[in-house]
């Protein structure tokens, strides 16, 4: 309940989702929760440092994101972002082949990795004592990846592998696939972070190359630290290590195609035999955090989070509890990226329940709220469900640094994450009436159907 | 009757579309056509020339076709193509201003031009001791434009008008986009050529001249001269005007991306309170001349013309005669494209008849295609008729240099549209129920809905 329908956005190995709950605060005032002190600044090769101490455990979390993702390919090329982030694991000449996975592991630290439409990142989590290796270790696969076609023709198996078990064996992320590709006409948003496979199969070394040297430099990275450390030694170590990578890469404004008005419904139909389960969603097209008007991404936070988080939310209530037609139904809200962004929701029939009835029970649901709004007792319990979620993951000190990391490569600001719990309670109810009936607009939008299909599966070409 | 419902594919300035059955072939054995002795060869430069002399008028056709169409574009800079097209007549240092076009109608020309996915034309009609002028004033605009702001700032706010007159205030060709964008995925295709509205008006003098410097080059041109002329002549003519064209860029082979497999069937729906007539058309993404596996292209061609040229098609007697609840209806293929293309089908109801009505009887007439192929009198009178209109055809110089210039800078040669009408004859009823079995399938398909809408227009954002 609450999870993503769809998951053709894959933000990969580690699939975690920067979730409108998820990009909370920290230290507002009245919040009593680890690292309130965070400290932001950046070092004289451009790069950006966010520290957030936490001394409850000996333990630090590192990572570098970079500001570069799927949607920063060349057309194409698709695939590339998420290509380049498995051939980071392969060595540079100081450390060659797997040496910083073994080193990670001798240590009793943990390592991912992961890419979305707009960055790339890296983590480790390890004792304390091993923060500024593991820094020399990112600094030094920063400019120095050593790539041989020996390593990167095997990987791209690998990835061809990973896309045949999470897509292409996988209905429901093909159709996300294919919605994303139908909610998009303009913009590279529409293309999966995983690539066309065509394109992913002719991927080169060369491309990897050159697409490492043009976006990883450090003034196109931040640098997050949690944990059991003081700014003043994250600041020392990162001098150490990341200030002294050079060539700094001049880097060009991340302006991507961008939608044109969108004045026409669509739908999507994907019938496959695998189909256990079958569903309808729908995405709209909406600002995201960063390309709102003051106050608008908020709105839709509480408009998603009324609409479809949890089994109080109106689409459960409606169409699982009360209808008795769905096993599931919800909502969600992308509210971090660079640009316009995606609202989502779903429903899952019962059997026998068709998906006609299903999404016609779902629209009465969505027209309801844009004609009489939401009540104040809803506001208030979302807000504080939002807000409580916030606190509690703030707990974790790698949750801290997703949201900062995710933040900041997507033209939000640290003061920005930290007044979130503010702006949050700053909703009316008025605003978010308004945000559904500006937002829920069926001609900025794409209807999923997912259907089992009984037919034999036809030779495609 | 049989022509195409939605023009968001716009060959701008003079709209005329390469159909199935314009593309033909010249000089058969058996067709007794002027122009048979085609003269094709190149410059030392790399510039391509096709003559077709026709002597019948004392008038000489003079086409120029660049390789270049919005296909060809970068991302984000849509309808540039297209508004290079437009400023190509703002005159250069030799012939400055619209001296070009003065010329051309004061010795009684016509002229034009048109932009389409894969090529950019100019066009001139006049006096047949008037072509080596036509040849000497497109040599000197091929390289020698002159724009300053004060041309380009006015002839934005052109194309702009152009775009709201042909697209903006006409819900048919609004839709006919919204259908390219969702039935190419990820094929640049997917725009208009016209450009979409939020990025023509970013277009600059700066990306117009480098457009402009990277495609308008002898080697990427196709010059077709057609009329009142010899082949030594224009040869003559050509080497002395264009072949003092300098410097030669160097252009790089057209790859553009390519489709995933698609596998998912969409639609597109747009209202309008405008729209007086309402319509359901689909297109299905099926391989072009170009990239089509011997002998299917031309089986696609005969389908279309089976399923929906004129009144005795299949969809007209189905639905138009028999069952009397279609206005219209028809059936196009488009094979004239570097990539994969549409075969497009589409229905108007009579009043009182349901588009659902409407497309279940479409489907039906496809279905029953699909299912028991089609007759040897249908294919035979398909082809008749195709050869027929080849030949009336070939009495129009423009569309004889229309032919050769399209198929040239779409990767086909002049001996296959030499041999045109053989490989129509040569298709078998097999080979057009085996096109239909494999291509009219919904997975790769967008259906659109064209409905009036009664509700008052809200406010955009």
């Amino acid at each position: 309940m609450g999870g993503e329908l769809h998951e053709s956005k894959l933000v990969l190995h580690t699939i975690f989702r920067i979730t409108a709950a998820l990009l909370a605060a920290l230290a507002g005032g009245d919040l009593a929760i680890a690292g309130t002190d965070i400290s932001h600044f950046a070092l004289a090769n451009g790069l950006e440092v966010v520290v957030i101490p936490d001394h409850r455990v000996p333990v630090a979390t590192h990572m570098i994101w970079y500001k570069v993702g799927s949607a920063d390919e060349t057309p194409g090329k698709s695939g590339l972002a998420h290509f380049l982030e498995h051939l980071m694991f392969k060595g540079t000449a100081k450390n060659p082949l797997d040496r910083f996975s073994q080193i990670v592991a001798t240590i009793g630290g943990q390592e991912n990795a992961f890419t979305s439409s707009d960055y790339t990142g890296y983590f480790q989590r390890v004792p304390k004592n091993e923060l500024k290796h593991m820094m020399e270790l990112e600094a030094d696969r920063m400019t120095g990846l050593v790539l041989t076609d020996d390593v990167v023709r095997p990987e791209l198996d690998v990835v061809l592998e990973e896309q045949n078990m999470r897509v292409a064996n996988n209905p429901a992320a093909r159709l996300g696939e294919q919605m994303e590709a139908a909610l998009y006409l303009n913009h590279p948003y529409g293309r999966p972070v995983i690539g066309w496979r065509q394109e992913i199969e002719q991927l080169t070394r060369e491309d990897a190359l050159a697409f490492y040297r043009r976006f990883y430099t450090p003034n196109n990275a931040v640098v997050v630290v949690t944990g059991d450390v003081t700014v003043d030694e994250v600041r020392t170590f990162a001098e150490q290590t990341y200030g002294q990578v050079g060539p700094v890469t001049e880097i060009k404004s991340r302006v991507r195609p961008q939608e044109p008005v969108q004045e026409a419904a669509r739908t999507v139909t994907l019938a496959d035999a695998r189909v256990a389960q079958p569903s309808v969603s729908r995405y709209y097209l909406v600002p995201s955090s960063t390309t709102a008007q003051a106050g608008e991404s908020e709105a839709l936070e509480l408009l998603a989070h009324i609409l479809g988080r949890g089994s109080n939310s109106r689409l459960y209530r409606s169409l699982v509890v009360n209808d008795a037609i769905a096993v599931n139904a919800g909502a969600n809200y992308d509210s971090t990226a660079l640009d316009a962004t995606r609202l989502s929701v779903y429903a899952t029939p019962k059997p026998g329940i068709s998906l006609a009835q299903l999404e016609q029970a779902l629209d009465d649901v969505l027209a309801d709220v844009i004609a009489r709004g939401v009540t104040a007792e809803e506001l208030d319990r979302s807000k504080s469900r939002m807000v409580a979620d916030a606190i509690y993951a703030n707990d974790n000190p790698r949750t801290m640094a997703q949201w900062y990391g995710a933040a900041l490569t997507t033209g939000s600001t640290v003061e920005q994450v930290r007044a979130w719990p503010e702006r949050i309670r700053a909703v009316s109810a008025d605003a978010v009436r308004d945000a559904a009936r500006h937002w829920l607009d069926k001609r900025r939008s794409v209807t999923g159907y997912l259907i089992k299909d009984s037919q034999p599966q036809e030779k495609r070409s």
